[in-house]
């Protein structure tokens, strides 16, 4: 007898039909001799909704305030979830964050989870109840409501998961699981079996949106193993898990692309100590994050520097960077929205050698010019032109043949 | 300075206007020097639309978990309103029912308070704050959630004046107060400055709608001046609040009618005891709520026996009555749904005199026969023919004439 975890997102509950799916499915579970905890998220819709209803009324709502609002649409979810087990005949129960309690820092908003009691969930299915959790929200320790950003449930299904000590995690979503690249940008696209937490990470920072990144980090830290399946069918889908020697035979396990940045460029800066730390010190300040840094070596005492921030932050950033430059004594500034981030990931990287010429090859025999590229552990990432996009990651899809399994017995790894 | 307790019912917070009116009334009374707690309840037609979700999904949902849902309509307006508050510049925090908590027994849909702990509500408004409570939720002592019953935010409000020993408990609603008769049947109504708690025990019971007879329970059991008024304009309201001479020297405060009743009349009943046991004993036993019962001397040792019960549970209770009937060998059932009960309601009745001789004098002039009579302390009631309502209570009204102010001053009674 195992004991699982299901959460299920928005579209698995957007209506009495699906709510109704989604107790059968719970049922199923139990019935096969599990225990079963089920988290869900706030009906579809329903958190955008209940966030307007707040900016018509002020543009900027107190922050405490909106959490004891829009913890409202998981309490929604979690009481219906529960009526429809019970209709079918199987005992029920829902919790919400502060019954349970799931303990949070106090940054309303996106809090963190600090501590989960599963005392109460413990005795409830061992007395052979389906135990339905509100995903999203917890409590600090001074009583207040909180929330946990978006995508905010998957970190309490994988939370409740780890202070249950669960056999496994599932992540019911509208996709059968993680792919090798985006289905939408190219047919071949392969489901994963298996992924790393590391890989994960990386793929969902880049714009995989099927598991929130504190999620995966949460999963990593106390080794939850995490099914990523479709609410839709029963196929099997993408177990992202400990790294395995398996996994450490493939070079390249998946392709990513983001659209979301936009460049900047100061060029002709005196190549001075002191000068990269005065310019991204007061783009933090002003709570910009920044992704890709390139700075090369100086040719005649200056240099360029180039960094990637979200395109919502271009204007802003522009703005301070303009100062600085006029400050530190910089030629001039560049900046381009046209531009897209394309990455390979995958854990094998590590031990093999040759994946960034093989990219870069992919890249140059499409004629695609290279902008920025910038590399880490098991990742490297290149700036492109915005058009290029979908024929990159297509390219380098099939450059790493990620549309067939890997070569896994004999540790060979395909190569173009 | 005072406290003051406002309560808002859901027409007062139905959309964004609404709440920012809602918040500057609160701000009003805290800048005239007042310490301020507001109760809400749920956006008008919130709570239903809530009821309906569950319905489509199952017709008789679980009572722990409706609960869960139905409260959620509450934690979205204290939400919107404190966010109002403090966007006009006030301090302000919401609380839910748990976060007192207001401890209640754990009958779910129509919990009873047990308890409120205002601790928590004391140090925020000595710190300045504008507290604002969820209505019609408590908790109970296992941490469920619970809801109070229709109406229940006004016994949220009445709970805390009482246990914050407030000064006054202000109930904002969309009427100007308690009426001495309908306003919709009589233009001559009166808005009454003050009505004793059991008076206004009787109006509500009989169809007043304006307070939850469980709020006028609480308010009279702990003395709390509870003040009726409008939440649309500045005036005066009801004053609901401990009988005092004034009051006695007024025979009739108000009329009221309920046209919800049915009457079931059984004829010829062996005049035995234990007969009326047998009846009353198998309609309880149905939960069938009977409201007035006559019977009269017996002649030739049969008797007859009519009952009042309201008109939904007619069918019902005919079955019931038809089964005994037969048991005990009674001749025949008569029922009729074509009635409707008047009654006066006045605590001077208590020391008054004649007043059910000017009542009954007033319906035979307009040739209104009386069916049924039945008397308590502060009340006299009369069933009529149904179409003869309007008529009758409007001849009371004039009768004991409530449009005009009452003669207090001299003790003398205005009698026809």
């Amino acid at each position: 007898m195992a004991l699982i975890v299901q959460k299920y997102g928005g579209t698995s509950v957007a209506d009495g039909e699906r709510i109704k799916n989604v107790a059968q499915r719970a049922i199923r579970a139990k019935e096969a001799g599990n225990d079963v905890v089920v988290v869900v998220s706030a009906m579809a819709g329903e958190t955008d909704k209940l966030i307007n209803l707040a900016n018509e009324l002020i543009p900027l709502p107190d922050g405490r305030e909106l959490d004891v609002l829009i913890s409202t649409g998981e309490q929604v979810s979690v009481s219906l979830v529960s009526m429809a087990i019970k209709s079918m005949g199987h005992e029920a129960k829902s919790y919400l964050g502060y019954q349970i309690p799931i303990k949070t820092d106090s940054v309303y908003g996106r809090a963190r989870i600090t501590n989960v009691k599963p005392d109460k969930i413990v005795k409830d299915i061992k007395g052979g109840k389906i135990v339905v959790v509100a995903g999203f929200q917890g409590i600090d320790d001074l009583g207040n409501v909180t929330t946990l950003g978006r995508g905010g449930s998957d970190t309490t299904a994988v939370a409740l998961a780890a202070s249950l000590k669960a056999d496994e995690c599932e992540i019911f979503t509208d996709v059968d699981g993680v792919f090798t690249i985006d289905p939408n940008v190219c047919e071949k696209a392969r489901k994963l079996e298996k992924i790393s937490y590391d890989e994960m990470l990386e793929m969902a920072s880049l714009g995989t949106k099927v598991l929130q990144t504190r999620a995966v980090e949460f999963a990593k830290k106390y080794s939850v193993p995490v099914h990523v399946r479709s609410s839709f069918n029963d196929n099997t889908g993408t177990l992202v898990c400990q790294e395995d020697e398996e996994m450490e035979n493939v070079a390249v396990s998946g392709i990513t692309y983001d659209k979301n940045e936009a460049k900047i460029t100061i060029t002709k800066v005196p190549d001075k100590p002191g000068i990269a730390h005065k310019l991204f010190g007061a783009i933090a300040d002003a709570n910009i994050r920044v992704d890709m840094i390139i700075q090369n070596v100086s040719q005649e005492g200056l240099t360029d520097i180039t960094f990637t921030v979200v395109k919502t932050d271009l204007h802003k950033a522009t703005n301070i960077v303009r100062e600085i430059a006029r400050q530190i004594g910089a030629k001039d500034i560049n900046t381009d929205e046209n531009i897209a981030k394309v990455s390979i990931v995958g854990t094998g990287m590590r031990s093999h050698s040759g994946i960034a010429s093989t990219m870069f090859g992919a890249l140059a025999r499409e004629g695609i010019n290279i902008m920025m590229i910038s590399t880490s552990e098991i990742k490297i990432s290149c700036v492109i032109e915005s058009k290029y996009t979908e024929l990159a990651v297509r390219a380098l899809h099939e450059a790493f043949q990620l549309d067939k399994k890997p070569f896994t017995k004999d540790g060979s790894m395909p190569t173009p």
